[in-house]
């Protein structure tokens, strides 16, 4: 069974270690840290196999686990990355958006090749990557509208430059239009579907990006049209946000578990 | 490096060794079968590193190769992948309609856990996989609607039966509509694409699908729609048919040479 070492004891990293713990991914779960050591602590609590809470993100991966995966911050990424993959242990990432710096990327593209180890990214709170990424060499143009209620925008760095008023928006309203490299930064919450969806195909300055506020919805939609060569594709995933943790997308930790069980399983792994 | 066993030298066998031999896919094709002596010398013909053919398919995975990829028919997965597997290679399958039989199912997926090894499905001419399969534990309702010039549709064991003569169709007109265990029979040409959406969902019995012959589309379309308890989603693939091949969907094509130089690197491997 392959062993698993976790950073990040959040929402996130608290449902991937349910998961294991209920034996829905095969693995076993031997380490965790948190920079908080409460939520270590209450994490552990909520698990029959009790892993060892490490004294610092760098001890996760010098114990003899087969892969760290990161549930905590693009901080933890540009931090403990490099070291993860020196140690010999494959890496799987939540925190996607860390790789749109591209001096990040590089240093931990190149590790993978040194040292013979693969870095795992989840679809997140989208799908069809499998198809994006097929096509790659071939795309002409990859767009992504992000549409969500007025409420779930808020606090965005976007808004404190912008004379748009979220709380005045009586209809579906275009708020951004431009590349996956301006937005991520102007919506910190877009940053993973961004990410994702440049890394899989033409990269953040080509890669356009609208959002639009609708106060009729309660969904979070992403929708994502690629053209190339060989063809069109279109892609709309409507998430219906979890009550009890609105600002994760449950598809974004089914996606994550997904990933983690192939990675733990001898079986057959459908899809690119 | 990798070493690569092919099985099957026809169209999707060609393209997919002219990508290891140009480097696109990081491996070595160390050796071909093909039941056709005349197909296998043809593609070591156009290969600059030529690999070695065997004398029969059970051979390949005798010779010392990581992966053995089938590009032959569900006959060459029903006879070869068993000992593939007892001979402890990995085994990535392009008719993947072959494991709509569930006691061939069973069989390689009990020989994967047994042996440790681990069969590779790509996603063929269609995108989304990545999703279906993150929800798969909470998937309501799966359907699939493919959309094909009548001509595209002509030799269909379908129409053996059926009373309807395509080369009367003048305007868009629903063919089949029924579940995907009916569907592959009726409609070999789409067995694998509706085999992937089964076998990532909820199974051929409860997956829906829709057949239409549109005299006016010169696209081969692919609508997928899925719902499930954290919401739905939708994914159109509209391919362009080679004209080269215009029985094998390039994207298919695309599909398996990203999951083989998946297999073959160590690099950052993104979607789930």
């Amino acid at each position: 069974m392959k062993k698993i070492g976790l950073l990040g004891c959040g929402v996130m990293g608290t449902q991937i270690a349910l998961a294991i713990d209920s034996g829905k991914i095969p693995g076993i779960l031997t380490h965790v840290y948190d920079d908080s050591k409460e939520a270590s602590s209450e994490l552990v609590s909520k698990l029959n196999n009790k892993p060892e809470i490490v004294e610092n993100s760098h001890l996760l991966s010098s114990h003899s686990v087969n892969i760290v995966v990161e549930a905590a911050s693009q901080n933890a990424v540009r931090d403990d990355g490099l070291s993860i993959l020196q140690n010999k242990r494959d890496f799987m990432i939540m925190s996607v958006g860390a790789l749109l710096d591209e001096s990040i990327y590089d240093i931990l593209y190149d590790a993978c090749d040194h040292f013979k180890k693969t870095i795992y990214l989840p679809s997140g709170a989208i799908a069809g990557l499998d198809g994006l990424k097929s096509i790659k060499g071939e795309l002409e143009s990859v767009s992504i509208t992000t549409t969500k209620h007025p409420r779930s925008l808020k606090g965005a760095q976007f808004f404190e430059t912008s004379e748009i008023n979220l709380d005045s928006i009586d209809s579906s309203t275009v708020i951004f239009e431009g590349n996956a490299r301006d937005a991520v930064s102007l919506f910190p919450a877009n940053v993973n579907v961004a990410a994702l969806v440049s890394l899989s195909g033409i990269g953040s300055d080509k890669t356009s990006v609208k959002i639009i506020a609708d106060p009729d919805t309660d969904k979070n939609t992403h929708h994502i049209e690629a053209v190339g060569k060989s063809g069109k594709m279109i892609f709309t995933i409507e998430n219906t946000p979890d009550p009890e943790n609105p600002k994760t997308s449950r598809l974004a930790i089914l996606s994550a578990i997904e990933t983690l069980r192939q990675y733990c399983s001898d079986d057959i792994q459908i899809g690119t």
